[in-house]
């Protein structure tokens, strides 16, 4: 059997947010809707990322989620879902599924519950997952964002990765705002859109950013445009809606922002141990939205409309 | 039904260090072994702890290796399995499996991925947990170690607990070095050995020591006699021990340890991100364990040689 590539994952993705249920279930037509509007937007499918709460959900769910956006048409070449935990089972378990789904990547977190570990505990643990998954289709995306992990991924650790692994380790997102590493063939996404227009002039491949999943017109939008005249006005444009949303605590502040917008509460949910928002931060987000001009997506009504 | 509660857990307990075979899977045998040693030198069985690697194992393996000790005929009483996860159905799975097993309590260590979450958030996640396994001999002891976890737990989140869930929150690990929060009906274990006699001086109920794996005897020994005149001079002496193997990576030292006593090198193995020795650190390692003369527990054989 011949090893079937997709196409390069390349532009804006969203770590999509994950919509639970009332009693704490992941809300799976909600999951679907939200992923259907990112793509419509053209925004890639990230999901299973830091911003989706991803390692507040079992393996089980997860895959179940993947399984569900799949069977409602997605296309798996614009997925990267994330798939790192802390023990190489669950790793390999969901890395595999994706890689059978046809995911275009996965994005693999280093084991983060002991710090201070070394670069070859590190290499060992991305080796051991690229070996337990033992398919040429795999693409690893490594996921640099120390200031939640506290685990960092080197550029020597990465070279060694790609030396050892040539056309699996195709990438990293680097949520440490340091764009030092990127290399031929090795593709860097940035971890927010604040970074956008830089990224894209040093080479990089696109962003995934966590507002892509409240922005994702204004951020595709300069994606494609960020050669134009108007592209520094642009960043600066989405810079200010970014750095409201960062006033509170992301995760909470984006899911009052889709609550709002599709007039649908039930977007407040977060597992433990994160909360949503209060009643006052949540108009202290939209006053300052609303002042911005900023409009909230309110739903596949507004695009019917548009057209 | 009436629920039938164990005796409260007391005194000495290790994180049972975790061994491996060569494919890295678990090593049942020596597990069971090793559990067996350390109860017979009177230390309890914190299986599933920082110092068992357990984060780096699923719940269908910590599943299978609780299944195994008991079927092996070790007392479900005198264990205090690690069931903490960052999702709340693997924490709750295995603290379901723990507490249908008869085990005297289990050890929660808070969702570790997220940092500077709530105490509210902190709230939800031990109060889910408990709803949801949902049986009333369940034990629960907090585990509080902030230099790995990053999510510390504090006086407020256990008072609030405490108030909550009353006979359920039954004590805290704490392995913070600070033992200010002990209260009526609730048992502090120190995380470490050198703080033993000052802390059964204050009222703690033990310690849960990873060095207890290989130094089980000195310290469950020093339990027995912490109001003994020579304890101040048998606490420095364990002190000493603790600081030989705190130069190293813990784990890997004592893993090495087990290895060198046993003369069985496969217990030098460790998962990923951990790694074991070099062949360096394990001669400086054991010819100062040597220069103490500290005597490496030799297996089964060493006990009978004794009596």
């Amino acid at each position: 059997m011949f090893a079937s590539l997709s196409p390069k994952l390349r532009g804006v993705l969203s770590p999509v947010l994950t919509p639970f249920e009332v009693d704490g279930s992941p809300s799976v037509p909600r999951f679907i809707e939200h992923c259907r509007t990112l793509l419509n937007h053209d925004v890639g499918l990230a999901i299973f990322g830091t911003n989706s709460e991803a390692t507040s959900m079992s393996v089980k769910e997860k895959r179940a989620l993947l399984d569900a956006v799949l069977a409602a048409g997605m296309p798996a070449a614009r997925m990267m879902p994330g798939v790192g935990a802390c023990n190489p089972d669950d790793t390999a378990e969901l890395a595999r599924h994706a890689v059978a789904a046809g995911c275009g990547g996965v994005l693999v977190l280093p084991p983060f519950f002991y710090k201070g570990v070394s670069e070859e505990g590190l290499f060992r643990s991305f080796a051991g997952m690229i070996e337990a998954v033992g398919d040429a289709r795999l693409r690893v995306y490594l996921y640099h964002i120390p200031p939640v992990t506290q685990v960092g991924i080197s550029l020597p650790l990465i070279e060694r990765l790609l030396k050892a692994f040539p056309g699996v380790i195709a990438g990293v997102k680097d949520s440490s705002g340091d764009r030092e590493f990127g290399k031929d063939g090795f593709d860097v996404f940035a971890g927010s859109e604040t970074a956008l227009v830089d990224t894209m002039r040093h080479g990089g491949a696109g962003v995934i950013s966590a507002t892509a999943n409240v922005n994702p017109g204004g951020i595709a939008g300069l994606l494609r445009d960020w050669q134009h005249d108007d592209a520094a006005a642009r960043q600066a444009a989405l810079n200010q809606v970014r750095a409201v949303f960062g006033q509170f605590p992301m995760i909470a502040a984006m899911k009052a922002a889709m609550a709002s917008g599709l007039n649908d509460p039930a977007w407040n949910k977060l597992r433990p141990p994160l909360v949503e928002l209060d009643r006052i931060q949540r108009e202290t987000l939209l006053r300052q939205l609303d002042a911005l001009g900023f409009q909230l997506y309110r739903g596949q009504a507004e695009e019917v409309a548009a057209h």
